[in-house]
């Protein structure tokens, strides 16, 4: 009796029979295996190499013959002499099905394969882009049956790959008929699908096989840096990444100011839209010209961005965002193009992608990190701070999720702080003081180097040390607690109550001296007691968020903490909890993400059903806004302590010391006339 | 050897050779070019705006060097800065002619306007148009449940009105706050529903209840003219029609020669795209003034126009439509935004809808009168002209509709024409010659009545009889065929053969005199032999398209003719048919539709099944090209002689006589000679 051959694809598992000389790519598509093609099975594209395997198989319950696939053909042949086949690979839309055989699809031939992500990282990304390549032959234009050009491509590329009611932009349009000519009817067509069940969209067209490649952008648009990841549509290989500042901190240094200037300043809003445009197309094309691409390969591009960003992004002018109840023109992800927003380095029909916002305090950025971190698919209950000028905070697991926004200010960012400065060369991020000797040893952005260690001043370079950082200045004032040279309510003792001759009086309070350059023309760095108390507020104001969403959780603990945002990378989990920035966890349990709204956003990039989860996320979050919330000021006032007033913190406890000290004459005198300047 | 520079000044096609130096409105001045100007040359008035332009144009023989004209001047400087010059306008009494240069003259500069006659016709319409309003009350914004303002908006349209997935285009978005809060909450939304299944469109938001209406406007982008009709949306009322000259005129009179100079000149239909949307701008803001009605109001738009000016239109390159296969970009019908076409005038999200082409000669002009005369839903077989610099031909009943294009050249709108003239005030627009006499009496437009009737030189005035329009020259040719002083063949006799000393000799052939003017300063208007070549050549191509169809359908009789464009108006269906422009029918089955395109226009803007309508009925239209048929040739040739060499056209010979003359030698020699020189 005989039967059709057994084939077997590995590593889906995917198994069928099929009629002896049938090729492994059709094969592949009726079972539906993952195999890519971008030409329809012509031998040009090289997209389907597949690999296959001879000899028994007891686990597939078949023998797999040498002869269990066709022999080559003069198409591999040719592709093989022309651009080299790998040792066992064979082309499998030429490779046909003889006998019974097990098939492996390589990683790079899979069409929805996955993205290597560094450890840290919660998910792998699928490659899923909305846009992709096609090949097709398109009929001639014939006077007897006159469609038009771009009729007759929507034709092909409904016959060969079941694309039905392609649209396309008037630009697109204008190229259609030369490239189709030049490419003697043989095109290669970028296709967008559209999550939201709009029509698929013909986003380029070039002619022949197009063979390099497909490029989308990934930008996270902050109030101060814009980031862009230029990421190879194929891959989701991150080909270059780049940033600039945002040139709308001429108008305001934070986003309240920004509003404040689209407030007082008619025409403001779109003057602050111009510039950020502008800024975004610059750095696109220093981004391409980095990388080596021509511009016009870019066509996908995904924004992630905080509310008030968002607004003028979008050229919707802000000023609802300046105050309750902060409504947002538009909360639902946005489907545009590049020409809408204006970024003439972007093909116009280039398609954009901007994600949902949570709330008037919570955006883009937000749910890009919820994308990325995932909470609503959490085992335990996972506290996830982005750390900026805004901090967002999300707190749930795989039952609900809620989210927040806190006014931290810019403190964390070494903002308002005495020695302050941005993270760049020269600032100090790490810093250690002996409990002993109360003796400071600090590292400096651009070195490996402690200050104590031989070869420092030469590491630190010409530069030298320049300021203090957001992270430096969390372990400044945490290492000041662990030394006993601050006490719980923040107050610095003086060097006859501390014995230590770095602290020094200013007035009626007292600072630490980090560093003197002054000798070799540098700067005196100190902690003051203005910078603690900023720090105070700013960490206040996060650890009230958390418990807020806490509290509507109906909790008092998390499982677990993830530090988001490009300074959370920088944070030592021990020293935010001595602050009290975080809730109470155990220290391993204390995580970074990184970047998470940029990953969030090369994820949306990447995989066009991250869209669509991340729009229905942001509709079910619980939304809770912290300026309405009576509680907001009792958890902020009770946080204000160092660690806390009131909350235990035994995770901390149990693996560091806070020394029982008090500098204050009536205690929490200072805090008290802080509270009342507020 | 220098000699004075060569100005041409277009449209009029003036031209003359001035010293360097000259003003432009002095040069156009002492050629009686009619260029505006109130203040006489101070540079205050601004009525006698230019448009130079720059190249080659092989056209007037002449390239124009961009120092053609001298310098920006202060006077032109201060104006710009206080009223705002239009990119590439001069003010002619300023700008110095310093080489050899082409101006135009645009319409609002000219003193008198072109009369359009494409007037709306009163059919009625059913309404139901895609934009409609609607009011709703829309939720405040809670913090608690922080959507943004258009999703409260969306929600409110679903929950009142059941419109789901609303969409907004970013300028729309832009306004939607302060809106909804000046009108506390109530609004009125215009929306307008896409009939391909794409979501509903929020196009403007108004505060409280609108009562001020919707507009739209019906445009005939014609290769010579532009005509809008602005129409209530609510009423389908015209509340106002206006047309411009295309000021593509000075590229090329006809179409081809538009598409030569986008051959010949790199960006050359760039050029001409952004002259015929400058053009639509400058028509919407003045017919939006006509009627009083604030542009911000228009939110819909409906072209009709030929293959050519609707790539054109579209910003796609012709170059295509000039040679075979006439391969169209795209024949489907559009949905567009008013942005991407970069109508200024309109509101960036207004909506524009272009029908569907027919095929490479026959375009959504074609289509916009099968829309109007509805061929297919005819229960006796009709034939449809629509008469213009190409003819498009439909021919149908309920079973089955054909369509064609004809190239009848510009001759039956005075163009070719040695008197010839387009229809305005002044030309010759009906005649009649007495069989007896020989002697003709006419009428002019302008005027109703007939030159022999009293009070006929007051009613022509000042401006006098001026030449011979389109209809004028049809009626010219068949009356000189009715009165015996024309024979078959088309040859005009001697006033010795004839016994008529008004027909004079002209070299070898003669000429008829209608009018000598030349005692008054004016025009000695005739009807040369040259002429009545040229229309032969016109409506032989006409009547060889109809047999064409006919033959394709399978009959040698239609059961009615309908004559349609602005021209079939004025056509009398008698001498048509003497002249054998149409087949025999009989008289009182010849009927005219007026602007039959026109009317396609405005049905299609305010009746949305008619676009799906019309789009299914193009699908269905069997396509002849007349390029390629054999038999086209052969018909044409037939048709030379008038009224036709072999068809009999009984129903003509019941109601008119065709005296039996023959002027020529060998009978048809002319015109065996005239077709060599095709």
């Amino acid at each position: 009796m005989t039967r059709d051959p057994l084939v077997v694809f590995t590593p889906s598992g995917k198994r069928g029979h099929f009629p002896a000389g049938t090729p492994v790519l059709q094969a592949a598509r009726q079972l539906g295996v993952d195999l890519d093609s971008v030409c329809g099975g012509r031998g040009i594209c090289s997209k389907c190499q597949i690999t296959p395997s001879f000899g028994e198989f007891s686990k597939h319950g078949l023998t797999s013959q040498p002869d269990a696939l066709s022999a080559w053909n003069a198409v591999e042949a040719r592709y093989d002499e022309k651009r080299g086949l790998k040792p066992g690979r064979r082309l499998g839309c030429q490779a046909k099905i003889e006998g019974d055989v097990v098939i492996d699809v390589p990683a790079e031939s899979q069409v929805h394969r996955q993205v290597v992500r560094k450890a840290a990282s919660t998910r792998a990304i699928a490659m899923d882009p909305a846009t992709r390549l096609h090949f097709v032959e398109v009929a001639e234009p014939d006077m007897h049956v006159p469609t038009g050009d771009f009729e007759r491509l929507a034709a092909a590329l409904e016959r060969e790959w079941g694309i039905t009611g392609l649209r396309a932009d008037l630009p697109v349009l204008a190229g259609l008929q030369k490239v189709l000519r030049r490419g003697k009817w043989q095109v290669t067509a970028a296709v967008h699908r559209d999550h939201t069940g709009g029509p698929p969209r013909l986003l380029a067209l070039f002619p022949g096989l197009h063979e390099a490649g497909l490029y989308g952008l990934a930008i996270d648009l902050g109030s101060t840096t814009i980031a862009a990841h230029l990421t190879d549509l194929d891959t989701g290989a991150v080909v270059a990444s780049a940033g600039v500042m945002n040139p709308q901190i001429r108008f305001g240094e934070d986003l309240m100011s920004r509003v404040s200037y689209a407030m007082m300043n008619p025409g403001g809003d779109a003057e602050m839209t111009r510039a950020v445009r502008e800024a975004i197309d610059t750095l696109i094309v220093e981004i391409a010209a980095e990388a080596g691409i021509d511009p016009a390969l870019i066509l996908e591009a995904v924004f992630v961005c905080n509310p008030v960003m968002h607004h003028l992004l979008l050229g919707i002018d802000p000023v609802e965002l300046g105050q309750a109840p902060f409504a947002l023109a538009s909360s639902d992800a946005m489907n545009l193009t590049a020409r809408e927003l204006d970024l003439a380095a972007l093909p116009a029909a280039a398609r954009v992608y901007v994600l949902p916002c949570i709330a008037g305090h919570v955006g883009a950025d937000a749910a890009a990190v919820a994308l990325s971190e995932a909470p609503g698919r959490s085992e335990d209950l996972v506290l996830v701070v982005d750390v900026g000028t805004n901090a967002e905070i999300l707190l749930g697991d795989r039952s609900r999720v809620l989210a927040c926004s806190s006014p931290t200010g810019p403190a964390f960012e070494g903002a308002q702080i005495s020695s302050g400065q941005r993270a760049a060369p020269g600032a100090i991020e790490a810093i250690r003081i002996d409990p002993e000797t109360k003796e400071p040893r600090f590292r400096v952005i651009g070195s490996d180097l402690w200050s104590d260690e031989p070869g420092f001043a030469e590491a630190v370079g010409a530069g030298g040390i320049t300021g203090i950082c957001g992270s430096g200045i969390i372990e400044a004032v945490a290492e000041l607690r662990l030394a006993g040279l601050m006490d719980e309510s923040g107050l610095m003792g003086s060097a006859e109550q501390t014995g230590s001759p770095r602290m020094i009086a200013d007035g009626r309070t007292h600072e630490y001296l980090v560093w003197d350059g002054s000798a070799t023309g540098g700067p005196r760095i100190t902690v003051t007691q203005g910078d603690i108390r900023a720090i105070q507020l700013a960490k206040s104001a996060l650890y009230a968020g958390a418990r807020l969403l806490m509290d509507e959780r109906g909790v008092d603990k998390v499982d677990r903490v993830v530090l988001a945002g490009a300074f959370g990378a920088h944070i030592s989990p021990k020293h935010a909890m001595v602050l009290g920035m975080i809730p109470d966890v155990p220290l391993d349990k204390v995580t970074s993400a990184g970047n998470a709204a940029g990953t969030g956003a090369r994820i949306a990039l990447c995989n066009i059903a991250a869209r669509a989860e991340i729009e229905r996320t942001v509709r079910e979050i619980t939304k809770v806004e912290t300026a309405i919330e009576p509680r907001f000021q009792e958890h902020f006032v009770a946080a204000n302590a160092i660690p806390h007033k009131t909350d235990p913190f035994p995770e901390l406890q149990a693996v560091a010391t806070l020394p029982k000290v008090a500098f204050g004459a009536g205690g929490d005198r200072e805090g008290g006339r802080r509270r009342r300047r507020r």
